[in-house]
């Protein structure tokens, strides 16, 4: 596919998510000019210096007027505040998109800010690891072959969906598409919830006088069920609450799960509890990451 | 250290376990002759090939009366009927041990079948990957730099401590050792539960008309979360049934937790989530398998 070349790009927060998203435009030879604003004079600087970013923004007014694509790839909680600041300023052609988590969220925030303009902005969710933060960490190969959801909503015009999918695209990404709902209920139950059960786990041993003895005899099982206990833990307390209706509703059906699990070991319940490990393990053993 | 040599070891059951002992011992030059017995002939004759063993067992009394040592390698439920045609034959000097993942149930069986000869019983439990099986996935290095955990009898004398002790040593393991009760409680609650949780997950997954949908925008958190929930059901449903008392005081206090975390949520509360992640965290991000 032949990307449409795209003559400025503005970029708002110049980590992992902006960062490769701007070298992977860059490599694809997709974007003539890249702007990047951000909190932190320093990230910008050494942003500046990998060749992420061809200048620091200094003014947004400036800046967004003739952007043909704007990338808030901040915290979630930032959003609302530069959607505000962007919008009076905003040109009729340009475009935003955003690297959010979460997605009602946003939607929310977009309507709240930016009105009549709401259509110019279609809000996406690249799925890519976020172990790793800041300027430093940004890859052009980040996106390639990974998913990409966008969350259109009913304001954006086919071809706005269009122009945002294909600047994904450009960055090695496949395209899916989910109403926000929709991504927020399953990102609760494959990914949200999950997270929020690693850290329980390992916060409940960090409560106990033997946690060091424990910890000495845990092995590669527990390795890799409490990886994402490392992750950030202001990251995950936003998306918690920012997606808190339907992590809350996994979270119930989950203590069901196990109140149901530790009734089948009070009873003994040795077929149940075959049973019920060998669903696990059939459809675990038949997935993988794609 | 330079190992005493084994004149005669006898396996029971030949896989992984049992198979990598084998093995171990072998490449040490700490083992004349190695006998293996197991329920299926294909995998005697496999490990024979594999020179495993030296000699298909055939008849118990013959091949215990004069080991020096006898290693169950076999699933825990099988261990009390071995117990028990072992004891009329074992030598004198003969000693036993184990490769079962919970102590509590071993030595109870030990107690009911050998009686005055439990003394030559030194249970163990070698802390080693479990996620292949079959004697052609013994390996010599499976125990190198891994964990045995003995679990010594009252009626152990020193001596029969340390020479198993030190056949295990010749496989490379380090050595610990923990009360049968306090092995079982340490592994309920770094393994077992963990176990447990990741089955729930996914199985609850499972009972869902999306679970395709679902499981197509799972990424590596969840591949990683839920990798031991492709565990063997069979094995695992005899660990929970085995070690069900801890097991259970696990899961309560983990309900519990869960809970809390709920009320958290439900109370939009962000400090005490952001503190339990952070705390959470913090242990998690210290800690390595040793």
């Amino acid at each position: 596919m032949v990307a449409s070349l795209l003559n400025k790009v503005v970029i708002f927060g110049v980590g992992l998510i902006g960062g490769s998203f701007a070298l992977a435009l860059k490599r694809a030879n997709a974007v003539t000019t890249v702007v990047g604003f951000g909190r932190s004079e320093a990230t910008l600087q050494e942003a500046m210096q990998l060749s992420i970013i061809d200048r620091i923004g200094r003014d947004i007014a400036t800046e967004v007027c003739d952007a043909d694509l704007i990338l808030l790839a901040t915290p979630v909680g930032q959003m609302s505040d530069l959607m505000a600041r962007i919008v009076p300023f905003l040109g009729a052609h340009s475009l935003l998109t955003d690297g959010g988590s979460t997605k009602s969220d946003v939607v929310r925030e977009v309507y709240a800010q930016m009105g009549g303009k709401a259509g110019q902005f279609v809000p996406a969710h690249p799925i890519a690891g976020a172990e790793l933060s800041g300027a430093a960490a940004a890859r052009a190969d980040l996106y390639q072959g990974k998913k990409v959801v966008l969350t259109p909503l009913p304001e954006n015009s086919a071809a706005a969906v269009q122009r945002v999918a294909s600047a994904w695209q450009t960055c090695g990404a496949n395209i899916h598409q989910l109403s926000c709902t929709e991504h927020d209920a399953v990102f609760a139950a494959v990914s949200h919830l999950p997270h929020l059960l690693s850290f329980a786990l390992v916060h409940e041993l960090a409560q106990r006088d033997n946690r060091d003895l424990l910890l000495s005899y845990a092995a590669s099982g527990f390795r890799d069920f409490t990886r994402i206990a490392a992750s950030s833990p202001e990251m995950w307390r936003d998306i918690c609450l920012a997606n808190r209706a339907a992590l809350l509703q996994e979270l119930q059906r989950y203590i069901a799960e196990l109140t149901q699990m530790s009734a089948a070991l009070e009873a003994n319940d040795a077929q149940r509890l075959e049973q019920t490990f060998h669903t696990a393990r059939e459809l675990r053993a038949g997935w993988s990451v794609k």
